[in-house]
């Protein structure tokens, strides 16, 4: 297995609601079909399932919010700030303020309409392209 | 908000087990210390974090699967039973045996260690590179 991955889904409980609140982020679908919507992201698709279809796919129930998160990191410390105010103006909900972490870094949380976690990240060890790719350092 | 995302990070029950699984997949590791390992993956990172942490760092108590999947999609359809056999080899769980899906591709699940889906899956309607990025056909 060579070590990529090609997507990551989300089984959402309303798919207007949840891509109305990534759309109003900024992002831009590049395949919807009243069925799912899928964001070409670095590298990689993001899309937006319903919870029910993700379910029967996976033929299992899947429950509660999951312990994961995304991470947005930007590339300096106060976009942080700036990334968790766009995140609540587009209809998310603040998990954490933004705060000094042990590791050297500065973030925050917050939840889409689903309650999936994602960090919002300064880490001045990890550069991030232009295209958006980031790197270990 | 740029269209992109830098990390996804798993919180996990028990650090080792999830490396030896992810690694018996036959991906290295980029940055490992006892207390995270990320793995670089196609323009961002994968990372494993014990859950206990986690669920501090988000300060929330993260519960169930959560309802979402990770996908590695391949080149040939002859893949999809040869990665699945590899991800059960290494330790993982059927969770769906390969089949025809109404998208006009093929795929299956598996989970790992600690439950997180995995979808194997060929779809000729998404071009890969060489450095195994995917783009929405």
């Amino acid at each position: 297995m060579e070590q990529r991955l090609s997507l990551i889904t989300l089984g959402v409980a309303e798919l207007d609601r949840a891509t109305a609140f990534y759309k109003a982020l900024g992002w831009q679908a590049g395949f919807e079909n009243g069925g799912i919507v899928c964001f070409q992201l670095n590298g990689f698709i993001f899309s937006l399932y319903p919870k029910t279809e993700l379910d029967k796919d996976m033929t299992r129930s899947n429950t509660g919010t999951g312990c994961f998160s995304l991470a947005y990191n930007v590339r300096e410390k106060a976009e942080v700030d700036r990334v968790l105010e766009e995140a609540l103006a587009a209809g998310g909900t603040l998990l954490k303020p933004a705060e000094e972490v042990f590791w050297g870094g500065y973030s925050g949380y917050f939840t889409d309409p689903d309650g999936y976690a994602w960090e919002v990240a300064w880490n001045e060890a990890w550069p991030i392209d232009q295209a958006g790719h980031i790197a270990l350092g």
